[in-house]
């Protein structure tokens, strides 16, 4: 069985000294990858290096990314090069990378140089100029006199959603993580999720029911069925496999 | 003789699962400790649990942080308790920490909101508000639901300019990190920010002479000297060390 995984989570560059990142630690990843390692599979796992890792072997091929950008260019290489059964997406991938930043002074007078013009209300279009036009230069390292700073962010693509159109017959298995709902809302926001994304699984957890000892989560099918409930991430790992394993053989 | 050191970079937290960090790694900052804690130093460390640290040690006491906040109040806790001969502070600070997120929709609604009232050109104190007044409630987790995000960062306090108020008597070495200027631009910055922070000694360097191999330092002294330069960050901790011995003897 052949396998691809992705673990840890994105960092997206602001400048020469920051980034965004994301607190996923990888450890989740690193079981689902082992204990795949020890029932005969061949893993490729697509992660970061400030991710936790599991030991060296000879099944084993590690691959290093950084940025959401990052990630889609290596997915898609090793998808076009080789035949995958089974994709596991457990990495966090951010939401948004960055785009400029401005201190509240320079946007008072973008904005009240578009207010010259433009008459009240403004559009949506007009917003989005003064949010996303370029500024000149970009600094390596962001200055840090102004009291607010503005940071705009722009939308990733979505990388769990090329996965299928390139690799329709791999078996999919996606991550939905949300904070602090009920779980009827976690199911439902789960199961939209495997729809969106043409995943033909899909494990729901909830950030306030993981800690050291526990990690809550439920393995829902393509039907939205509930065929799986784990405790901690090594149920997880445990879970996952043992569905795969069934549905691959 | 008795050292505080700081170490590492601080992470701003965004919402449960982001934050803004610092990609600082702590290796100058265990190094120099390191020095100290060889030539019979008593040192109290106060970094981060993701920076690299020293091994254990009977003369050292690690004290963990994470924001910028907390630094302030672990330093603000340890200066009230202990006196210091030195104090080195080779952290990296972030210069912002979050407040709030908008989608570019709801930025448009709040503008327009603003702009029914008042007239062309806004002021300083109508924008200020438009990006610090709070929403009523921000998520755990910020919604992905947007083509693009304004997030607004607030200054953080000068947490270097506040060690010389609580205690004046202890050398302060600062450090002063840009990226990509002069030689020339990086000392006159440096001189400046040891007049700003009433520090006795600043090392200035730049993220462009700093690799793997090399980390290009000068030491700058209160008369605005340059009294070392050093290649490496080996070289770095060294030259501190020897200026402070000198100094505190």
């Amino acid at each position: 069985m052949r396998i691809l995984i992705t673990s840890g989570g994105t960092a997206e560059r602001i400048d020469d000294v920051r980034s965004i990142t994301n607190h996923s630690t990888g450890q989740l990843g690193r079981l689902i990858t082992e204990e795949f390692l020890n029932n005969q599979a061949e893993v490729d796992l697509v992660t970061t290096s400030k991710a936790v890792h599991p030991a060296e072997n000879d099944h084993l091929r590690l691959y290093f990314i950084e940025s959401t950008q990052d990630l889609v260019d290596t997915l898609e290489r090793l998808l076009g090069q080789n035949q995958y059964d089974v994709i596991i997406h457990s990495m966090a991938v951010s939401d948004f990378s960055y785009e400029q930043s401005f201190s509240e002074e320079v946007f008072l007078s973008r904005l009240n140089h578009v207010l010259e013009d433009k008459k009240y209300p403004l559009t949506k279009a007009e917003v989005r100029q003064l949010i996303t036009e370029s500024e000149e230069t970009q600094a390596h390292k962001i200055s840090s006199d102004t009291d607010h700073l503005l940071m705009v962010l722009k939308k990733t693509p979505k990388v769990i959603q090329r996965i299928k159109k390139i690799q329709p017959s791999a078996k999919l298995v996606g991550f939905k993580l949300l904070s602090d709902v009920s779980k009827e809302e976690l199911i439902a926001t789960a199961r939209e999720s495997l729809v969106k994304n043409n995943a033909d699984f899909v494990l729901a957890n909830d950030l306030s029911t993981i800690d050291n000892n526990q990690h809550i989560g439920y393995l829902i099918d393509r039907n939205w069925q509930i065929i799986g409930e784990a405790k901690t991430k090594t149920d997880i790992a445990h879970l996952i496999f043992k569905t795969i394993r069934t549905e691959v053989n």
